[in-house]
């Protein structure tokens, strides 16, 4: 008979996680808290061995993971998993060593543990200060992704966290290897090999199940599609940050160097289309729709892309497909886009107010109050100017590696680092001092 | 029909509050929406105009206010509501005149909007920055002290944000009164008067709506007991932050110092019992049990405290009475303390560990290994050396006012400020850089 655990406040007291009736769940969970509290303890430099360990364990033993990486390729293909998917469950050498290379940079990253964010003397002498620590258990539900698992563990051990991974049943063979070899990596380098943990029953229930382990998970991070993120909303009862959608838009301003308003536009849509931070809505300035959408309309087409345009843009651009509303509202994370003409600034701002997801939203111009209002104005986890939006990631903005990026306000907004896996604790040192 | 808001990361896209079908509730929090967009461009001037305008009307009508509350408390008495609830519903001039004060301390308050937080350049010349900017609609669920009303929404106005307040039944007449009062002020200072409001309707239904209005509130703090928050837990869709028990612990190790040892226990134990950051279980170290407890004990008698020991207590201080396990777990919030006697740090640190609610635990020692160990190792929200747990507070860590204190680990832990109630955005500028 144990008492809930501190970070469980939703009652007074509870009891939970009787060894005779907790489930096999509740059980690993248990491990996994456990886990945390030592990793929590442990110097950087044991984290990082543990983290190069695993990386050299990847480049020594790629094949045997590649091997078991073909049994579930065998069973999507028969089971009839898309292409695609297919495609990022497949491990090969190269993405076995880009696993490898991910933890060792991963472990190359400044520790976030300990760093005193701030402090101050108290008038009545109180040493006030507030200091990185590790969250405890991190949750991760990921879909078929492979690499998801060594990149998420690492981020969460070198925060000084425990990883609590639940993965896809498409790659339930690939991650159990993976998760083994990452164990065996934690083992050596002293720590409890529970510090990284699987849960091997990928059926629905236990996924809700995982979402309602409350007081063991302090912080779950879904990483896929809307079906996991509504199902979230509904069921979760531990603490989450949400990686959402990015329907993200460039707005072309009636001063906007047109040259470059085309190289950002086509490279936030065709660098990588199936990422959330490519944009998804181009807005342009009624004064340079004329002028600007031709060149842009032929620049998209020829990179493949089709474009779905308003009548003020199909007044203009030839090849555009007529827009409906709903085109404005979608993530296409493919070669297609929607454009608008808009009268101005304001226009372009309530447009992005209505269908955005206050991903990333940027502007093209050279009029400096143009640029000063979209910043201030528009509500997004970041907006950008003269940039394209496919900047906003950890490692582009300087980050280093990245865990997701929030659409939520709370906790992390935006690219996440391994400073997004900790919280801060309020340490206060006195000499007896009591409250008058 | 309009598209969702930004902040509903839920799905890829969703209609929502249609003018002919949303319910009253909805339609409320869409004006409440829309006049937060306006506050979060408001300068701190005009928004500090407002708290203090607010302040001068409830000095001039206090009397109309006190009036008012008489009818909810004739109300609360015939209702049988308990003598201490209506001690918390009770106004009188000194209450609203401290009301008054409270918003002008608010008002002078550093204004959290705009701050740069942080800021670099990257190696192809984009400038990123973190500023911090107002969270959106903020909700909050209380129950019946009429001075929340006054309190939320001036901290929330403080830091940009709309104030959506749903209050207890019971106070239903004076935050009615207090609402509008304050709506008056926001309207003279030229904001939108919904940047305050307050939903009317307190049936248990409405509340759970309230908890699910996702899209529309950015962040829910509910101010209640374990009801309430059990019930969010459950039920919200919206992002919260809890505000949760204190069962915070003070340990004596054997290198205190025992005269201050006994003023902090006895300060963090008596100075207010009845708030969360009151000590509720003592801890002392085997080697000073018989000399410290009945010194402890004597005074807590002579403060009118009961002591509730377990055996090693009982068999070296005289007048305490059984302890259950359960009394360990037990936030008493009045005149009623546990003590128990550890071997050792590693025994005190496990018993917090497992009956603790992460909100504040002390040590008073000597002893800088012990101090450190405590510190490094206590899983909470704050961990004082040689200080009261009574410090835990907004004001009293210097933060002027406070939200409340939050015991979940992800956005704000411990004392929350008007900086909690605010998130980052990322700004990112460039000169046409596009990624390779």
């Amino acid at each position: 008979m144990t008492w809930r655990p501190s970070s469980c406040t939703a009652t007074t007291w509870c009891l939970y996680a009787d060894p005779v009736t907790a489930t096999a769940l509740e059980q690993l969970a248990g491990r996994v808290r456990a886990a945390a509290r030592v990793v929590a303890q442990s110097s950087s430099s044991v984290r990082d061995d543990a983290l190069m360990m695993a990386a050299d364990l990847l480049d020594e033993e790629w094949a045997s993971l590649v091997d078991i990486n073909q049994s579930d390729l065998v069973r999507a293909e028969s089971g009839g998993l898309a292409a695609p998917a297919q495609d990022r469950l497949r491990l090969n050498e190269a993405r076995v060593r880009a696993m490898a290379a991910g933890l060792r940079g991963v472990a190359a990253l400044a520790d976030p543990v300990g760093q005193v964010v701030e402090g101050w003397v108290r008038p009545n002498g109180l040493r006030v200060s507030r200091v990185r620590v590790p969250l405890g258990v991190v949750g991760v539900i990921y879909e078929n992704r492979p690499n998801v698992t060594s990149d998420a563990a690492g981020l969460c051990l070198k925060a000084g966290n425990a990883a609590f991974l639940r993965g896809s049943s498409s790659a339930l063979a690939t991650n159990r290897a993976t998760v083994a070899l990452l164990r065996r990596a934690v083992a050596k380098a002293g720590l409890p090999e529970d510090a990284v943990a699987l849960v091997e029953d990928t059926s629905h229930e236990t996924a809700l199940a995982f979402m309602r382990l409350r007081g063991y998970i302090d912080c779950l991070i879904p990483r896929g599609g809307p079906a996991l993120i509504d199902s979230l909303v509904e069921h979760a009862t531990v603490p989450y940050v949400l990686d959402g959608d990015g329907n993200c838009h460039v707005y072309v301003d009636a001063a906007a160097d047109l040259s470059m308003a085309l190289e950002v536009v086509v490279n936030a849509k065709i660098h990588r289309p199936g990422v959330c931070n490519a944009a998804e809505t181009i807005l342009v300035h009624a004064d340079v729709a004329g002028e600007f959408l031709p060149r842009l309309c032929g620049a998209l087409d020829a990179g493949g892309v089709e474009v779905r345009g308003d009548e003020r843009v199909r007044a203009v651009a030839t090849g555009a497909v007529a827009a409906e509303e709903r085109d404005f509202a979608t993530e296409f994370l493919g070669p297609t886009v929607a454009v608008a003409v808009v009268d101005d600034l304001d226009g372009a701002m309530a447009h992005i107010a209505r269908f955005g997801t206050g991903h990333s939203e940027a502007i093209v111009t050279g009029d400096v109050t143009a640029a000063d209002r979209f910043v201030a104005e528009v509500d997004a986890a970041a907006v950008l100017v003269n940039a394209s939006t496919r900047f906003i990631d950890g490692e582009q903005l300087g980050l280093g590696a990245e865990v997701g990026i929030s659409t939520q306000k709370l906790h992390a907004r935006g690219p996440m680092g391994v400073g997004e896996l900790t919280c801060l604790k309020w340490v206060v040192r006195g000499d007896g001092q009591v409250r008058a």
